[in-house]
């Protein structure tokens, strides 16, 4: 099935454009877990996944939490991904980037090691990095576009010809698509650039989208200039703000209804 | 010791400014090697070390080759790192980026949980994304600056006001090298950047040059413009054109020579 089919049958099945991050942090993880398990990342991760299922499109794995515990890290990748409903989207968030014959190797790594649906991809290289994770044309790619943190203006924002860099890779990303399988990372954090880039996309490229939780980012004007005319194509990401939360479900159920209220 | 003082000591013991990149690949490797050997990768990596130890100021590792084997790719990274002498400079090449949270995570992987020397960074997200690396004082950040690949121009070589943005990003890597811990990484094949790049940087802040083994680089503009004055603080990479050789010793000396009699 292709990755915008697979997102489309769980966006309307949970009603959801809820994507919950699974970030595993030892220092930010309910501290019993590791005197009472044996395997808290799991257990931790488990809990969550039981509490949101019904309640979002996708899963959302940044490699860094998982490569920071080294080759045990990895092994909790794998068998997180196992733990995730077939019905329910994965998103590898590594931001990759390579020259061509090594990207080869990243773009397998997601795609077919841990046999994900999608992957982010950093840009920075241009097309040579960008196209071994094309041509898997069932899964999806989202290019960093606009990030969400502080110091994204530093190069995001340099113009040339009154272009800005993070317009510039709008237009490739939409140059890019011919199979139908891009998609762009811009941060909620940046509610004007998110509208722009929208409007670059046209209705059919889907855009993720981190920093509504914990970074701050506007939920409304997310809604409102991330999604398709459609209320749709737009993957909203939250974190920390989930995870970490005293009631996970409760925070989740919460953001996604906001969420649907502005769609 | 802080990286320079170490990349200096190795430079001056074996006369090289050579790295030699530890890129395993079933597709390239000998094929007894599978039929004859439990731990092919690591006998692999093992016999390319002994055989150039002596040659090297550093050995480079690609994340991509080790990530795409999953958690059994990552044991072998940090067993292969085990097996180089503790006096030889280790980079490990991740390009890795991230909103500073989890670039926090990257940095810890890099030079906590593998214990590397150095680690590659690519820029696109600013210094957010850059200072957790920078934070590892004793440690080197080697930051994507004109990448080695054909599509290197296609955001490298925008223009803001006269200046590429690769230009843009070295004179970044000057602001950022406060702590004297930031590199550079810019591609052999591309020899008049690398000079402008090696102006920009000055005389102290090294640079990792990949791109003169099967990329098809120019050793002499190479060292004329990659190195300083005393003709240091380059390292330039080879790999497929070393390890995937008959004779990989014999292509490390002939590699070494050649740099050193441009120096």
């Amino acid at each position: 099935m292709k990755f915008k089919e697979k997102l489309k049958k769980i966006v309307n099945k949970n009603n959801s454009l809820l994507c919950v991050g699974l970030d595993i942090d030892k220092e930010k993880m309910p501290k019993f877990l590791f005197e009472s398990s044996k395997n808290p990342y799991l257990d931790f991760n488990k809990s969550i996944i039981d509490a949101t299922e019904d309640l979002v499109c996708a899963y959302k794995l940044n490699m860094a939490f998982y490569e920071v515990l080294g080759k045990d890290g990895f092994s909790f990748l794998e068998k997180t991904i196992d733990l995730i409903p077939k019905d329910i989207v994965i998103i590898l968030d590594g931001k990759r980037n390579d020259i061509g014959n090594t990207a080869k190797k990243y773009a397998k790594s997601m795609f077919e090691t841990f046999n994900a649906d999608a992957a982010t991809v950093n840009p920075y290289l241009g097309i040579d990095g960008v196209k071994p994770f094309l041509e898997y044309k069932d899964k999806c790619s989202f290019i960093l576009c606009r990030t969400s943190n502080s110091s994204a203006s530093e190069f995001q924002d340099l113009e040339t010809d009154n272009i800005t860099l993070y317009e510039n890779v709008a237009r490739k990303i939409k140059d890019w698509n011919s199979y139908d399988n891009c998609g762009a990372v811009v941060g909620a954090t940046y509610p004007d650039e998110l509208k722009k880039i929208r409007i670059i996309l046209g209705e059919d490229i889907p855009i993720l989208i981190p920093g509504v939780g914990a970074q701050g980012g506007d939920v409304e004007s997310t809604v409102k200039f991330g999604t398709n005319n459609k209320g749709k194509m737009a993957i909203i990401v939250s974190s920390r703000s989930i995870i970490y939360s005293e009631k996970p479900r409760e925070s989740a159920i919460s953001l996604k209804e906001k969420i649907n209220k502005f769609r």
